[in-house]
C-alpha cells in the first residue's frame, strides 16, 4: 500500500472509491489507514450558495501550496466547481490548481443518502491523511442539516457569508455560526460588506460568554476578502494556522479528535444496523403492507411494528 | 377525537405534538387519524433561500382561503417567516394570516435529525389531513438533500426560483427541477426574470422527452409571480388546482400516494432499526472503543463490528 499512497493520483482515487464503496472487503487496508493517519489538518469549508466559497478554497489552496502544503479537497457541494457543478468562470478560475501533483481533488455525489455521504467522505479523508496530505479541506453547502454535520466535524471549520444575501439571519437560525472557528465575509468589496462584518462580530460577542472571562479562549474571527482578486486570502490562512495552535495548546484538538470518532463510529453503526435490519425484513410482507398504508387500511407505525415482528 | 378535531387550534396542536413525540404512546390515535385522511391536498414548496417562497406561500394561504378552502402549512424551512426566522418586513406580510380560524401553521425545527424531521413532517400531515383542511402546504428549503426528500413527497411540488441568483444552474444540479411539477419564477420585476423563464422552460422540455409523446403527459409550467405584490399568485393557485386534476385523471395520484406510503413506512422502519440497535449496544463499550478509534488503535469499521459482536 505504501506504493499507492505514494503512487500517482489515479491509484489514490482507485483507493478511495475501494474503501468507500466496500469497507467490508477493504478492511485490512482501512485498519492500515486509519493507523498511518492523524497527521493532516482537516479545513471545513461552508456557507450557502453564492458566497463564492469555492473560489476561497480555490484561493486558499494555492496559499497552503506555496508554503509547501500537499492539499486534499473533498468537495460534497454541488454548485462546487471541484464537483463540476458551477459557472465556466469559476472552472477556468479552479484551472489553476490542475497539473500540480500537490494537490488532489475529490467530489462528491450529493444525491441519495446522506448517511452514506458523511461515512464516503470520512473514507476520502482517511486515505488522504494517510498519503501524507498535510491540508485536507472539506468544502459543503451550509444549508441542509445533513451537509453542515459533515463540515462540524473538522479540525477547523470556516464559514462563508457574503454582502446583500440576507445570509446573517440565514445562518443564525441554522446554526451554522455556533459552529465557526473562522468566519469570512468574501465579496467583501460589495455595498453591506462592513455591515455583515459587524452583524457577525456582535453574535460572536453575544455568542461567547464564557470566551470574555478566559483569555486562553478561542473567539471567532471575522474576515474580510474577496476571493476572485486573493485579498484577504493570507489572513484567512493565517487565521487557520493560529487556530491549529490553538487546538493544540488548549487540548480542544484531542476533544475535536475524540468527537470526531465517536462520530464516525456512530455513523458507521448506523449504516451496519439499518442494513443489517433490512435485510431481515420480508420484501413482499413489506410491498403488501406499503399497499395496504396507501389504501388506509393500516397506519405506517402499525405496519412498521408488524415487519419487525413486535410492539414498538 | 372528534371533538379536537374540530376543536380549537391550541387542541390540533397538542395531538400534533403528541403524535410526534410519541408514537407508540398514541398508536391507537395515529391509526384512527391515519384512516380518516387522505382528502387533504398536499403542496411542497422548496426553493433556495432568497427565493420568496415564503411570502409566495403567503400568498397562496389568502388564494386557497379566497377559494374557501381550510389551509395547513408546516414550515420546515428555518428562514420562514412562519418559522420565525425571517426578516420584519416578511413577519409583517404573514400577519394577514393571523387571527383566521381556517390557517394552522406548524413550524419544524430543522435542527437535528433529519430522519426525525421527515417523520414528523408526516404526522403532522396526517393530523392536518384528518383534521379536514382541505390544503397542506409544506415549505421547506431546497438545498439540503434531506430537505428536498421531504418536499417530494407532496401530491403537487412548486419549486421556487428568482432570477440573478445564480440558481438555475443551482437547481439544476441538486435535482430540484425533476421534482417540479410547477416552476415559478418569483420576484419577476427584477432584470433577467425573461431569462431565468426561458432557461427554465429549455429545461422542462429537455427533461421530458416522454411528454412530446403522450398527450396526457405533465408538463411542469414555468410561471412569473411577484409575490408581494401578489402578482401571478392566482396563476400558481390554478395550475396547482389542474394538476390536481390531472393527478386523478391519469393515476398519478395513486402512484405517488403509494410512494409516500413506501417512504413514510421505509422512514418509520428505519427509526425503529435505529433505535432498538443502539439500545443493544454497551455504552460502556462503545465510549472505550471511541476512545480506541481516537487514538487510531483500531478503524471504526472494526469497532463497528466488535459493537455488533459480528464480523461485516
Amino acid at each position: 500500500m505504501r506504493q499507492t499512497l505514494d503512487g500517482n493520483r489515479r491509484a489514490l482515487a482507485q483507493l478511495i472509491s475501494l474503501v468507500e464503496s466496500n469497507p467490508s472487503s477493504a478492511a485490512e487496508l482501512t485498519a492500515e489507514l486509519h493507523a498511518r493517519g492523524g497527521r493532516a489538518a482537516i479545513v471545513g469549508v461552508t456557507g450557502a450558495p453564492g458566497t463564492g466559497k469555492s473560489t476561497l478554497v480555490n484561493e486558499l489552496c494555492k496559499s497552503f501550496r506555496r508554503d509547501g502544503c500537499r492539499v486534499g479537497v473533498i468537495a460534497v457541494d454541488p454548485s462546487s466547481p471541484f464537483s463540476g457543478g458551477a459557472l465556466l468562470g469559476d472552472r477556468i478560475r479552479m484551472r489553476d490548481l490542475a497539473g500540480d501533483d500537490g494537490v488532489f481533488i475529490r467530489s462528491m455525489a450529493t444525491r441519495g443518502n446522506l448517511g452514506g455521504l458523511a461515512r464516503a467522505t470520512a473514507d476520502a479523508v482517511r486515505v488522504l491523511d494517510a498519503a501524507g496530505f498535510e491540508m485536507v479541506v472539506i468544502e459543503t453547502v451550509g444549508v441542509g442539516q445533513g451537509e453542515l454535520e459533515i463540515a462540524r466535524r473538522a479540525d477547523t471549520v470556516l464559514v462563508v457569508e457574503a454582502p446583500g444575501l440576507g445570509d446573517e439571519v440565514q445562518a443564525m437560525k441554522a446554526g451554522i455560526l455556533e459552529i465557526a472557528d473562522i468566519l469570512v465575509v468574501n465579496k467583501a468589496d460589495r455595498e453591506g460588506a462592513d455591515d455583515t462584518v459587524r452583524a457577525l462580530r456582535a453574535m460572536v460577542n453575544l455568542g461567547s460568554p464564557l470566551a470574555g472571562d478566559r483569555t486562553d479562549a478561542w473567539r471567532a474571527p471575522v474576515l474580510k476578502t474577496v476571493a476572485v482578486k486573493g485579498t484577504g486570502v493570507a489572513d484567512v490562512a493565517e487565521s487557520i494556522a493560529r487556530h491549529r495552535g490553538y487546538l493544540e495548546r488548549s487540548g480542544t484538538g484531542t476533544t475535536r479528535r475524540r468527537l470526531r470518532a465517536a462520530d464516525e463510529l456512530e455513523t458507521i453503526l448506523r449504516d451496519l444496523l439499518l442494513e443489517r435490519g433490512m435485510q431481515r425484513i420480508s420484501r413482499v410482507e413489506l410491498d403488501t403492507l406499503v399497499e395496504r398504508v396507501a389504501a388506509r387500511e393500516i397506519d405506517p407505525y402499525a405496519a412498521a411494528c408488524r415487519l419487525l415482528g413486535a410492539p414498538i
